[in-house]
C-alpha cells in the first residue's frame, strides 16, 4: 500500500470573518482538532522540535493552550501546569496582571508549580498581538525558571507578537 | 534494573479544604499534572477502557475537560471537540442552557461538531454533582450523535452524579 501524502495542517484551519468582532478574521482550529489526523499532525511537529530538550514543564494557558500543552507534555515526558484566569486554581498562586484594550486582566499559576531549575516551554494555540504570552512569560520568570521557548501552532505575523516576545525563542508552525 | 512499582495516581491528587467555598473540601488535580508518570498514568487507564471501542469523537467542556480529552483524543486516533461557555465559539453553535446553585449557565458546541453516526466519549476531570456533564450528556445527545460513555478521573461518589448520568455508562479512575 502506498503512503498516503502527509496531512497539511493548513488545510485545517477555518476562517471566521468578524469573530470576535467586526473586522477581525478570526482562525479557528476547530476543524484541526476534529481531524485526528491533522490534530496528530500537529502534535508530532511540536514533538519533533521539542522532544529531548530536557525540558521539565510545559505550561499553557486556559482555555485552548490546554489542548495543545497536555499533550505535548505526555508526548516529551514533561509535567504540564496550567495557567489560569483569577480564582480557578485552588492552591496558593502567583499572579500576573496585564493590559486588556478595555482594563487590565490576570492570570495565575500554583505557587509551587514553578521556580528555578525547571525548564518551562510555553504553547499557545495563536500569537497575534502576544498580550497574553507576553504575561505568561513574565509569570513563568517571576518563578526564577528557565523559559526555553514559547511555542504555537499558528502566528499572525502581522498582528507584531513576535518582537515583544523576543529575545525569548518564539517557534510557530503556521505563519500568515 | 528492577522495574520500578506503577505510580498510583491517587498518590498526585490533594486536598484543598473549603475551596471554592467553605465547607468545600476540592480535589486538586495539578499535582498530578505535574509529576509526567501520573499524568501519563492516568491517560494509559483511560486509552487501556477506550482504544479499540470505534469511538469518534471525545468532546471535553472547559477548561480542564480540556487536559485529559485533548491527549485522550490522541491516544484513541479520535477527533477533539471542545464544549464552551457562550460566546467562546466563533462558527455556529448549538447551546444547553443548565441550572446553578443560583440562576443558569449555557455550554454550546459547534453546529458541524457532532450529528447522527458519530460515537462520542464525553470526558471531564471530576463527577461531583453532574451538573455540567448533565449539560453535555444533553448537548450530544441533542444533536443525534451517540453518546457511548461519560469517562471521568475522579468521582466524588456522595454528591450523587452517577445516578443523573444513568442509564449513560459512567467511567472513574478514582472513586471517593
Amino acid at each position: 500500500m502506498a503512503a498516503s501524502a502527509p496531512v497539511d495542517i493548513r488545510d485545517w484551519i477555518r476562517d471566521i470573518p468578524d469573530f470576535p468582532k467586526p473586522g477581525i478574521l478570526f482562525k479557528d482550529i476547530t476543524p484541526l482538532l476534529g481531524h485526528p489526523e491533522a490534530f496528530q499532525a500537529s502534535i508530532d511537529r511540536l514533538e519533533a522540535e521539542y522532544a529531548g530538550k530536557g525540558i521539565d514543564v510545559i505550561a499553557a494557558a486556559e482555555a485552548r493552550g490546554f489542548i495543545f500543552g497536555a499533550p505535548l507534555a505526555l508526548r516529551i515526558g514533561a509535567g504540564f501546569v496550567p495557567i489560569r484566569k483569577p480564582g480557578k486554581l485552588p492552591y496558593a498562586t502567583i499572579a500576573q496582571e496585564y493590559a486588556l484594550e478595555y482594563g487590565n486582566d490576570r492570570l495565575e499559576v500554583h505557587s509551587d508549580a514553578l521556580g528555578p531549575g525547571k525548564k518551562v516551554l510555553l504553547i499557545d494555540d495563536v500569537l497575534a498581538t502576544g498580550g497574553t504570552m507576553c504575561a505568561c512569560r513574565d509569570l513563568v520568570k517571576s518563578t526564577g525558571a528557565d523559559l526555553v521557548a514559547c511555542a504555537f501552532v499558528i502566528e499572525l505575523s502581522f498582528l507584531g507578537g513576535r518582537p515583544k516576545l523576543e529575545p525569548c525563542d518564539v517557534f510557530s508552525l503556521i505563519t500568515y
